[in-house]
């Protein structure tokens, strides 16, 4: 039986794929004590990284804020494999990190972060709510246009 | 009756203001187990911005040491709320990350960063002397000159 | 009597120099409860930066990897530090983020901070796979091609 979580992520329209392994040799998320750490994730959809370039300089920020839903959704990929595969053990969104890849003279990078805050919110509710930083950078890996890291508390 | 940490305050000339909501989806801070994530700051004074550009241009090296002791104001603000206004509770400052808006030649980020640094110790003593990472980046959030988060174990 | 790790790093060619104090208000690592949080380190070896510049710009891939990797030996410096001396004491690689001095048209951010990644799994084995958020940076302190920061969970 689907957990609240599932359901929540069916009501909004969201399949999560299986679960992608990073191509070097580090892992997707480590458990330690009731803390998951998600490793930063990128827009990739089917493999493919679906969002490349910078922020405001060919991609809008209306694309900046779908690719980081996009990583977001990743990053709960990860989570959901964190929790054996019940997302209804997570207690809370304790911090993501967002990187937005952008010039110099951006600064609309709370906008673009928003794509992912507020799907966690939609997703967990008050458990959501999140301590949050977010940065400028001028290049991501694979020229990723946003990268999303996350850490939960579990049960 | 204050405790010993706003004491200190008092002493350096520090009166921390009302605690600013974040403009999205997230929270200023989470705890989680014995540990306070605050969101990363920038060097909002009573609503604004007040240093904005990037240090080395434009920004000298003093305002951006400026700029990184007002974002540890702002972290200290959200700290003693998620105390429950009561600072002494803080036992260490773990970690704090900062993050300085600054050209691709910039090497000074260690200076700009004591800014935040120097206050810590100078507010929690030995309890205040954290890990820390610094890094440049080529734009923040409302084009601050400087970003601080923070890691804290409390009691 | 050395520990296991120990003599993994020896058969792996690699003596822990002595411990560096940074140059400022701040402290090579952390412990709380059973995390180590250990600040970002540069690629310096005998008190002097090893490699700096911008990856691809200068420096080559290969220069990046293996900044990235005395980026880890000085990470492990301070763990063993923060384990009183006996590094067999660590449980897990819980999380290396990892900042890359880069022009924006970078791409190869991975490969770079596999320098770090694989040391850490060649010393750690199965412990030693962790989770890792690698971005660009323009800049990092003295020049620095790379910084690498760990959080790890030590028994």
């Amino acid at each position: 039986m689907a957990g609240q979580i599932e359901a929540k992520l069916a009501e909004l329209g969201i399949t999560l794929p299986l679960p992608m392994q990073p191509l070097a040799n580090y892992v997707p998320y480590v458990v330690t004590g009731n803390l998951v750490v998600v490793s930063g994730q990128i827009p990739a959809v089917d493999g493919k990284v679906a969002i490349t370039g910078k922020v405001s300089w060919g991609v809008s920020l209306d694309q900046g804020k779908e690719a980081a839903r996009l990583c977001f959704i990743n990053v709960l990929v990860h989570l959901k494999a964190a929790c054996g595969g019940d997302l209804d053990r997570v207690r809370r969104v304790v911090r993501l990190g967002g990187f937005i890849a952008a010039p110099s003279e951006f600064d609309q990078h709370a906008l673009v972060m928003n794509g992912a805050s507020d799907l966690a919110v939609a997703v967990f509710g008050e458990a959501g709510r999140h301590a949050r930083s977010t940065i400028g950078v001028p290049s991501l890996p694979a020229d990723a246009s946003v990268e999303v890291e996350g850490m939960f508390e579990i049960q």
